[in-house]
């Protein structure tokens, strides 16, 4: 499945954009995805944290967005990475944080954190 | 209900102003208004935390003005920063901030930061 | 997918049958499936305690057996007691206890106990 | 409001009646209600713990049941035991328990335990 | 001060008397009294677990009754056993069970706990 | 009561002055005072964090004047803001900190911080 | 230093003897003694369970008494039960436990539990 | 590495036999083996609880004994039994319980509990 | 056993090398090594945090790369600035951080941070 | 005794002097003193954080340094800071940093921190 198969990223207007600016911290406990090489499940967590523009991300949308990673091959870095790029494609937001916390695996946790920052 | 229905928050005067700035923080543990979209009640914890200049916010208007939440529907951005206006609007602080941290609604927690500074 | 499809439980025998009544659990918290009305996936925690006769439960065979619910529609109070069925099926064991604790849906959270114990 | 005006709890067929005694556990942390004295706001969390019969309660319909008490001024001690009697009436349980936990007033905290177990 | 001289613990009549024994427990984390020894404060968390059976204990009543150990001078031991005659005396409970945790002296932590059972 | 009968806070030397700036944290949960307007008693911790300059507070001093505030109605911002002053004045610190964090009253907590630095 | 050389343990008549059995729990976290074999100081959590008969045993006295140990070298299994044998002695309880929650040595931790019921 | 290899569980007399009955519990969270399918090192905490007959397990020995695993390969099942076993040889306590909790594998846990009991 | 006795650790390509840092934080709890003067067993939890530039590190070589210290004597101090030394190496990270956190010895706890940072 | 009684601090050799600044934690959470006034025991967690220069600090010879407290009556802010000077004397560390957290005495809390920074 290629990154057009996902679901759309859905937005609502940002009521106090050029007011204020705020912080949207969300956070996602039931990801999963499958491991690229053995197939096997892998589980994290996902916490957004991102300052809006003009644009809020729509919930629902955001759930449905993710779960589509449910049958998808992804390792861990490239899943935060690419999860986030979707997401800043989708909010154009100020600035945006994803940190992506993964269950243990061979007694080994893993956590990748990436972050943007909106040129001025 | 318009926001002119909502309780006024009081406030009394600082006994400190001008001699030292300090901070106050309140947590409202029990805050619940409706989802706009399905009437469906929302859960959340806000927690306030100010600087007073000449004015310090009344708690017992403040738990009034809170419950009246009980029966509007409103989105969770825009309840965190309405909410932050009509404070800042009635104490008029050097510097406040509102936290508000919701249930998990579809597995999915969301939690709003705004902040308020004054202009010198 | 029916019953017929899902993975085999496969054992190995209890060292200490006949010798010595020990107990086993097994705590699963990775568990997965569909809900059966709205096809949205369902999160929970499996725990197994069980005390062995001939068989040992096979680790590897039950996380395959686990897994495969991951495509599975099924309701809660359905998937706990099943998921028992299948385990005393596989291992017969003296005695066995499954809890499912399942993700909060809507403000909910359910726990489900199923035991088996038996006869002599 | 009497109580003829709560929605109904509606329920489903126990697939494991006859076979299998086993037990559910539901946590509802939204709950809230009035104080019948001062129609200030209660809020409170009710864990059921049921042994279903011939039928289990839907979850969807108990959430509503419950956001019905949103509107009603009702003690602790009385509200912890109606609601379990009009479960009890509904689902017909084995056994049933109802622990009502609510938040503190003036200082005290205060839980309340109701328990039915049907007659044979 | 003597006993006579604290304020009356006061009832209301118990709903579901001659129907369903239940359970109410009651937290009091603010109960201070002081050393009959020293005069120094002493702090403690008083918790209530009891049965009714005609009658219900007020909770604002409760709380004004505490506080009036607050200038009493009485030892760990007593209080707890005092306080639990007072209120078998007021309700007529048909089981009820009074814990008094204290905090450290000394670098030594006290607990005390009483019970009555009525007579049948 | 006025402050002129509030017992004295008493000091010892810091052995430490003008050889190295070290920090002192002296934390409270025993504070009690009463509520201005209802008389009824209030509930909280209070941590001082300072570095000494000459002098050091002396621990059974600061104890029997925190008690004194048993009987005394003050307003949780006042008695914060006077508690330091008089901490001020007593031992002529550096740089001081109090913190009160208050018991829930309404469903609602209360933390006050106020700071003191010398001027050089 | 022998049995004899320990401070003794003191008591006060139990106001409640004859009336009502109840239970006192005594937490002592700063216990220390000495290993026997090397000289090395052990740390303990020792925690005294009883119910009194005539006795209760007075607090102070029951801290010197164990500080007492802070230079006496002892064995965490004997330390245990000796304790609880001087505790008997002094207050003639109707029943008592001690348990003796040790420090961790060589990455191992050791409880040691004792208890002692009287003779009818 | 035969069961002939591994280092000799040593004892001491217990002071108490024939006086009280009592309880030991040796907590051991540094056990580590390795996998006989894998060669893989395994983790797990090893909890005993037993009440000596005439002879105590002699800590140091207990240490050693357990680091000879460091090197042997064996299933989670089968060393805490095993271990048990060598455990009651050497003290042959009145009673013994042996909890064996194992790091997470796979994303599943695994405790095995078992249990001895001397015939009298 | 030396330096390259050691197993390889192994990489691959960062994808998002020149488009974006990020930063990868990898918690090892089950790192046993032994003590260099005693032979004993010492047990400790490593945490890296690094940001990857074209190459991130492959974490099955990790782990096997981490197993190999089971047989080595090293001090506390020297294994984690050694493996820091191995990881730059191996991965040529712009950034990385190593925490060795070991279990306690004698009643003290050790824990040793070193840092890294790439010359531009 | 003075302070030229106390056991020597002993120091190895730092490994990366010269190579690369690192931090080591020691955490004693077994330290016992006496107060001077009374004579009393006291208790407390003392917590170094150090970056070595050409030294390092051994730990057994720590453990014994602090064990020499036992029998010795000092204050709280002063034996932190004793501490500190004989630590730093002993390693002449980059930097150094230690905190005293002391059980509490008469329902209040200490804590001292002191730091070291080594002139260029």
């Amino acid at each position: 499945m290629s990154d057009e198969e996902l679901p759309a990223l859905e937005t609502f207007p940002n009521q106090y954009a050029g007011k204020r600016d705020y912080s949207i911290e969300i956070r996602c406990p039931e990801f999963t995805s499958l491991c690229p090489k053995t197939g096997q499940p892998d589980f994290g967590v996902l916490t957004f944290t991102y300052t809006p523009d003009e644009l809020c991300v729509e919930l629902k949308s955001l759930k449905l967005y993710l779960q589509a990673y449910r049958t998808r091959g992804i390792f861990y870095e490239h899943v935060t990475n690419s999860i986030l790029d979707h997401f800043v494609a989708a909010c154009q937001p100020k600035r945006a944080k994803l940190v992506g916390d993964f269950s243990p695996r061979g007694g080994i946790t893993t956590a990748v954190t990436a972050e943007y920052v909106a040129e001025r």
